[in-house]
């Protein structure tokens, strides 16, 4: 009889198969329109967590995109371990900037390009195929006692399932839980993520003339909605990128010397990164800090979209009513994302330039997080990944947010291993997301080892 | 035999039906998919100029939209007129602004709703049907020499006719120009427009990563372009609306003090502007200037529009790669285009933000215009308001800007006569355009008027 790693490498090119299917539903869950693609996404994950053995398998209705729940609690005295993962997408556009389409999933190159290719229906699916070979190698039984929940939500922030983890706790008892949407600091590098930048979404709307007028007939007395926007923007962060906002920095926790002194031993050199990750003429960011302590332990403030005026080709001399900004930042620990917007909120109309009305509005946020690298989920997951990828794991922080961390901790009590097998070059929430398939076939492999280590 | 203003009188009915059939056609001349739509009013224009009479009617073809040409030259010893209109109008958007379809004429209150109602077409047709009206009253001929000449480009740049006007002045050989797209100062007060302001119409693209990146990941690393764009539109005005462009202001010629005297008695508060045209909390532009200085004697810049990144509902967290700020300026006299623009472009280049590429172009400009008072067509028009409407005439400058108007200054050598009819609170560029029917009429007798007084 076969071990559970050796079905795996077996059934890879089914396993494949499945997921180009997976990705060819355009489950994008912040545009309408998509709102039945959402659901089929969960459908197919339904039918297969039923197939392969999983118990208890359900969507769990809510106001918005559903949860899929499946439970297998039949390893007594093992561990349970909340499985997570999420099978919404963000939006494919800029279109015309992918060389294949964005669900139309292609192999290049040992890579699978699509949208969600990493982000995160191939990691997801990694655990569910993770399941099926243990069962398949345990006689129709797991190693441990696992509880799966995915969500549909995760790119619009996550509301459903933070409703669910806040008032339904007991139904989702573990011991801790096992993220796959994080990325390895470098190809053949595995890597455990222990910390997490929180975040909070925001949208600054100016509002001057109540009508679009003429900026020749008003141009001198009529108020822009972008010229203000502007100038609170300038005010926002200052020339090298450190935050205006008072108080901001406040609670902002360094990392230790250790985190510090094994930060600096990774392979990672900021001309290539500049050169080859982000292909600008210059980093920007506040001086001082390295590139990783920028990205994973500074909090930072970025400018996602500015809608409203015209928009269109050529020139429509137009100073419009309305124009909004779409403003995020970053948060790191000790941060909370109430405070954080208070404090934003309360700078932003104390800057109010003359002449406009400010809607300061929070789309969404999320907890900032660092997890212990001694407690026993981590270690097994490091021992697994040794077994796996023969090297030493690194613990490493990410700069985005996984909201649904902080929520297993505040109201499950449980830690999370990150165990994530991205590549930095693979385009998250970009044209040409992309999943390297080595990654995808030995994080199964991982997931497999690590589970059958903690049922040692 | 009824005199043209009698003829006129006994054919509104039909000369509104005619124009609704023109507002009817979204001649909008700055999208690609309006292009045909923008050939048919020039086509129903040649019909409608056959019509009444005039000779050498034609469609002049270049390589945007097409001018149309009409001219009647058989009162020897009479000044010959250059009319001039545009029958392109500006995009609708936003649509859902609007109480009825901007391409669905509907008459409430006395006046006429629709896009181009009062720019240009309607004031546009003012003319033709004045032309019309002395034909009928002057058994077939006109009482003075008459060219036409349409564009179909005024909302995009105007740049056919600008050619045309540089390469065939001896075609379009005219005494002065009248232009009939502006307005007056206030309802029941017949003005003649004698200054415009220039204008520049730039674009400021800023480009930071090769591609959209995530600001999870990247935030404090890669340059964000929106960011960059608005300190450098924060560093383009201060606080106070004066522009901060190096040298911008040096050519500025102060108006005279009879200007200056003339407009202090115009009939104009500045706080029933604020509530009733700008609908503001506050109006916004330079200290120490008048709303009228400011709006006609004073260079001012607006941003329209900043396209890139994401404007859809909710949240994508993506520093997009690129950017665009649409940003124009009025222009006063002496200023020139081109000396600005250079001012702007050097300025900006100056203050670019680290780690963002710029490029700074200009889309379309126009001079900045100041028409004598004393030349005879001014004065004969003068006479020709005062006997339809019963009041003196009041000179005002715009705020606009008509480039064509410097081009035939410059080519033709000719004065023009800015004779509008248009109110403040048309509604010009934005939802909800409208022309007041009683002006729509008015305009027609005054010009009738103005053509049988430079006959006589």
């Amino acid at each position: 009889m076969p071990t559970a790693v050796e079905f795996a490498r077996g059934e890879y090119p089914r396993f494949l198969d499945e997921l180009k299917a997976l990705l060819r539903i355009p489950s994008v869950s912040t545009l309408p329109e998509h709102k039945g693609d959402v659901r089929r996404a969960a459908e197919v994950l339904v039918a297969e967590l039923k197939r392969i053995g999983m118990e208890n398998v359900r969507l769990i209705e809510g106001s918005g995109h559903p949860l899929v729940y499946a439970d297998w609690l039949h390893a007594a005295g093992k561990p349970t371990c909340l499985c997570y993962g999420h099978y919404d997408v963000q939006p494919p556009d800029p279109l015309d900037e992918w060389l294949t389409p964005p669900f139309e999933p292609t192999e290049r190159n040992g890579n699978l390009f699509a949208r969600g290719a990493v982000d995160d229906k191939g990691q997801m699916y990694m655990q569910v195929k993770a399941l099926e070979s243990l069962f398949k190698a345990h006689t129709g039984k797991l190693p441990l006692n696992v509880r799966v929940i995915l969500e549909g939500e995760e790119e619009v922030g996550g509301e459903s399932i933070a409703k669910f983890v806040r008032e339904h706790p007991e139904q989702l008892k573990a011991d801790f839980a096992l993220v796959s949407d994080t990325e390895m600091f470098a190809p053949e590098l595995p890597t455990l993520c222990v910390g997490l930048r929180g975040m909070i979404y925001t949208e600054i709307e100016a509002r001057g003339a109540k009508n679009d007028v003429h900026s020749g007939m008003y141009g001198g007395a009529a108020p822009n909605p972008f010229v203000a926007l502007a100038q609170i923007i300038a005010q926002l962060k200052d020339k090298d990128g450190r935050i205006l906002i008072p108080g901001f920095y406040d609670k902002v926790q360094a990392p230790s010397k250790d985190e510090l002194k094994a930060w600096k031993s990774l392979p990672f050199d900021e001309e290539h990164y500049r050169l080859n990750e982000v292909g600008s003429v210059q980093l920007t960011g506040e001086p001082g800090y390295s590139v990783i302590e920028r990205t994973w332990a500074r909090p930072t403030l970025d400018v996602h979209g500015m809608p409203g005026g015209f928009i269109g080709a050529g020139a429509k001399t137009v100073i419009p009513a309305k124009a909004v900004a779409k403003v995020s930042m970053r948060l790191v620990p000790d941060m909370t994302p109430k405070e954080a917007f208070q404090q934003y909120k309360s700078y932003v109309e104390s800057i109010k330039p003359a002449g406009v009305e400010l809607d300061v509005r929070l789309i969404h946020s999320g907890d900032a997080i660092v997890i212990g690298t001694d407690n026993p989920y981590i270690k097994a997951a490091t021992k697994a990944l040794k077994q796996v990828w023969n090297k030493d794991t690194v613990f490493i922080r990410s700069g985005g947010s996984i909201p649904i961390v902080g929520d297993f901790e505040r109201h499950l009590k449980i830690p999370t291993v990150m165990m994530g097998f991205g590549l930095p070059d693979d385009n998250l929430h970009a044209p040409n997301e992309k999943f390297h398939l080595a990654n995808f076939y030995r994080g199964i492999e991982s997931i497999i080892t690590f589970f059958e280590e903690l049922g040692k």
